[in-house]
This record gives structure tokens, sequence and C-alpha cells, in this order.
């Protein structure tokens, strides 16, 4: 059995082995600039869990992992470009260091490449593959489209929320096991299975995320504190908040969400806010429901336990992280 | 055998059998918008003759021929983004109507839905067709990164450029042939000459575009006039006047070319330059010349001549357009 540390290795050896002599180098070189800002790898790691999880070849699953570590990627750089965002993991992002037209170039071509990289499979395999991520690309434009909306809307429900950050995150990484799964030839439930505890657990780290931007420690954040704050972005924080505010407070925080300043001082007043109403403990205790809730799917696919350490590990760490 | 507007008519009303009653709509919306502004839908309708030729069943062959055509629009929406463009087909481009966030997304979008129109192939066909149109996807990018290289750069040769068009527009024609090819189950090879018929007639199609960009009637264009020099697109235009130029007509041509003016002095300008040096008639004969070229590879397809009248028409067609 491979180490967590092994599969991390691999990934990365993978990419190397996937180098971009390709021309025009203007489309390649942002490729290879975004695979290397210290993402943490963690999609593709999943899809080799997937594999491993049901004693599949993880060589096998190795290139297909890149298929869902370049979706992610190109998913980041077409964002950060819609979201205007200049910093990426403490970098430059794309489109500030390339320019617009580049970014969003570069990141068609390595959505197509994405596809590329389950060409290996069997052709039976391939179908089950690239339907599958077929389906979740569209998901996740589908949830960066209601991330948008909900931009400019004042009234977002919690369901809508978690309905956006299932499409836009956690999709993804139930999609990643879910692909490993297929290379290892599951039973379509056992996939399914695994799917759900990747979607679940995707739910429970996109609340973390909204709970660090706001609550993590600067240090540990990589981009700007309390980002979602300044662009308006009704989060769960922003939900749960306007639910538990009396008149006052809702219409103080009407009023913040409804300004575009970039002055500090709306930071400070919401933060006050969102503590006075305890939503932080209120998001702590979401969090750790969802992860349950994927937990629950682990538990119930009929492996060994031994099999599930490494998934059991992810999952605390994903949601345990400061940053 | 079909009509040739039957064929249309048959791409259209597949169009229409799928239409986007998903939500979210401001990222479906646009794709409805950019799908109906009087496309010519060669593209598809070349799908379709590539599965007749072989004596595919084209019914097979319907909803493929729409990944063609999605990735065709997906590549309008984000080139005129890239381009800062404001009509297409005479009609508001998808950034200015929608915003550039949307257009970005619904392009990111509408690729995949064209990846999934060809999922209804079984898995060896699909993965033949998947793989042709990655590649495709990938070569397009390319291409289109290319014509952004050669705004900015001078020295532009006759060879950069036809690779240029030929990753940008041509392989695409060649790629939805083989595509129908393919779902016909023919040879390889001949799937490969379908496909150089292709690549070489839409080498001659985009000639004949740059050419009717500066002596098309305004009336047939759909766009503006003269747009590429506007642009200082090094077009093949471009390319033989500077080859042709003495001394002085070259610095004229330089200064016009070094130049960003909206003042329509410069057309003029580069008009008469370009008339003085005979460089519309050389390009006539070019476009001849890979029509000639295109014909060869139809010719060498063993198969009876009666099948290849409608892409001898279109081919007709295609280089005798006024607009």
């Amino acid at each position: 059995m491979y180490s967590f540390d092994k599969f991390h290795e691999l990934v990365t050896e993978t990419i190397e082995r996937n180098p971009f002599s390709k021309t025009p180098e203007e489309l390649y070189e942002p490729m290879d600039y975004i695979l290397n800002i210290g993402g943490k790898r963690i999609r593709p790691i999943l899809t080799l869990l997937g594999t491993d999880l049901f004693d599949g070849n993880v060589e096998h699953a190795l290139k297909p992992s890149l298929a869902i570590e370049f979706f992610h990627n190109f998913s980041l750089i077409h964002d950060d470009i819609m979201d205007n965002a200049s910093l990426r993991r403490n970098k430059t992002t794309v489109h500030e260091k390339y320019g617009v037209n580049t970014a969003i170039l570069s990141g068609d071509a390595m959505l197509v490449k994405a596809y590329q990289f389950l060409e290996d499979l069997e052709p039976e395999l391939f179908k089950r593959a690239t339907t599958l991520f077929s389906q979740t690309a569209l998901e996740v434009c589908e949830g960066q489209q209601l991330d948008v909306n909900y931009e400019t809307k004042l009234n977002v429900s919690y369901e809508d929320y978690i309905k956006m950050i299932s499409l836009k995150t956690s999709v993804l990484l139930g999609a990643a096991l879910k692909l490993g799964a297929i290379i290892a030839d599951s039973s379509d439930e056992d996939a399914e299975k695994l799917y759900q505890f990747g979607l679940n657990l995707g739910i429970a780290y996109q609340l973390k995320d909204d709970y660090l931007d706001v609550f993590g420690s600067l240090e540990h954040l990589g981009k700007k504190h309390a980002g979602d704050i300044y662009e308006n972005k009704k989060t769960i924080l922003y939900i749960s908040a306007l639910e538990a505010a009396d008149d006052k407070q809702k219409e103080e925080l009407l009023y913040w969400y409804s300004s575009n300043t970039d002055n500090v001082d709306k930071v400070y007043a919401v933060e006050k806010l969102f503590r006075a109403l305890n939503v932080n403990r209120k998001l702590s205790t979401l969090i750790r429901e969802y992860t349950s809730k994927a937990n629950e799917y682990l538990n119930a696919i009929d492996i060994p336990e031994e099999k599930k350490v490494y998934l059991r590990e992810l999952s605390e760490v994903l949601i345990d992280r400061q940053g």
C-alpha cells in the first residue's frame, strides 16, 4: 500500500513527465505557471485514492488524475478573471501576469488538455470517465454562474447557497474520487457512494473555506483576508447572520453588503456582527454535520477498514486545516 | 439521398430538439443567442456529408454534428472577447450583450456541452470521435494564440500565416468531415483523405475571408469593413504587399500597420497600396490553388462520383461567395 506522501509525489512526477514543449509558448506557459504555484494536488490524489480503494492499478490512474487537476486549474484561471482577483496562493493570478486574453485562451486550452489525459483508458472506461468529466465540468460552470448571480442578489437562501457550493466546488471532489473508482472498474453502486462521500466532504470543505476567509489566520490564507466580505459574497456566514439578526443588525448588514467599498471598516463592522450573532459557531457545527454525512457514505462501502485509512485521514486534514 | 437543404434543415431541427431548459438561465441563454444569429451551419453539415459520403446512417451523425457547431460557437464567443469585437453577423456580440464574465463562462459551458453531444456514440466510436475533437480543439486554441501573436509582430512569413489560419479555421472543417467519416466507420485512410480535403478547402475559405474583408461588398459582409486592416492583422494581403513593395511603399505600409488609429484614412491608404501591388489578384490565384489541392484529395477517395456531388457543390459555394 502506498503512503499518502507517495500519492502526492506520484502526481507531481506525472505532471513533470508531461511537460509542455509545445508552441506557441504564450499558450502553454501560463499552464505551467498555475500548475506550479503551490497547489496541494488534493483532487488528483483523490483519484488515486479512489482507484486504490477498490484495488485498482494506481499506475493507470496517474494520467487520468491530471484531467481533474488540469480542469481545476482551468477553472481557477477563468474564475480569477471573473472575480477580478489579483492573488492566488499568494502569487499573481494568470490574467494579471499574462493579460486577460491569454488567460481566457490558456484556460480554454487547459480544459481541452484535461480531456486528453483520459485518452489512455480503453474505450469503455474512457467513455464512462469522459461522461462523468463533462457532466461535472458543466455543473462547475453552473455553480460559478450561481456564484456570480448571488453577488448582486440580496435574498439568497441557505439551500441556494449549499446548491451553489455543491456545484462550484464539491462535485469535482466527488468526481475525482469516482473517476478513481471507474478506473478500478468498481460497481456503479460503490462508485456512487464514493461520489457522495466526496460531495459531502466537499461541501464541508467549502464551508470551512468560508470560515477561514473571515476567521482564519492571515499567514495561512494565501489570499486577501475577508475577500468574501469585500465582494459581498452571500456565504453561509452572511445568510446565517441575516437570519439571526434583529432589525438594526439586519439594516447594518444589508447596508454593508450593498456597498462596494474597499474600506477595511466594512470588514471590521461585518466581522463584529458575525461574532455577535454567533455565526462562527453555527458554521463550525454545520461543517461537522456535512463531514459526518460524508463519513456515513464511506462507512457504507463494503471494503476492509484499512483501505479507508487515507480517505479518513484526508477528510480530517481538510476539515481541521487552518488555511 | 438527401438534398443539401435537407441537411441544413436536419441540423436546425436537431438544435431545436435539444433546447436548454436548464438553469441558471444566465449561463444557457447566451448559447441560444449565438446559435440563433444566423450561422450558416456549414460545419455540422460537413459532418452529415462525411457520414453520407461513406454510406453511414446520417441520423447517427445528427447529435455529434452539434459537437462541431457548439465548439465553433464557443470559439466565436471567446474570440470576440479577445478581438474586442462588437458585431458578429451584424448582431451584438455575446460579451457586448451579456458582459465579459458571462461570455467567458457561457463559452466554457458551451465547449463542455460540445463534448456531450458525442455521448450517444458507442464506446469505440466515442473514443475515436472525442480524441479527434480534443486534438482539433487544442489546435484551434493554438491558431487563435498565433493570431494574437501576429497582431504585434511585424515580420510574419507566408508560411507562418498559412499555419495560423490552418489551425485557427481549417482544421475544424477537416475535423467536421472526418467526424462524419468516423461515424460511418470508414477506413482511417479514407477519413484522412476527407480530412485533407476539408483542411485545404478551409485554407481557401479563410483566404477568401481575408479577401472579402477588404474587397467584399459591405452589404454582404455582416461585420466591420476592413476590420483586419484596423486591427493590423498580418493577413496574406499584407504579407504579399510587403513582399512586392518598393522601399517607399514598404515604409508607408509599415507606418500604417504600426498605428492603432480608427481613422478611415488608414483603410483608404492601405487598400490603395494593395491594389497598386496587385495583391488582390495574387490572392485570388492562391485561393484557386488551395481549392484545387482540396479537390485532389476528394478525387482520391474511391467512391462513386455521385456521392461527392454535395461536397463539390459546397466547395464551390464557399469559394465563390461574395460575403
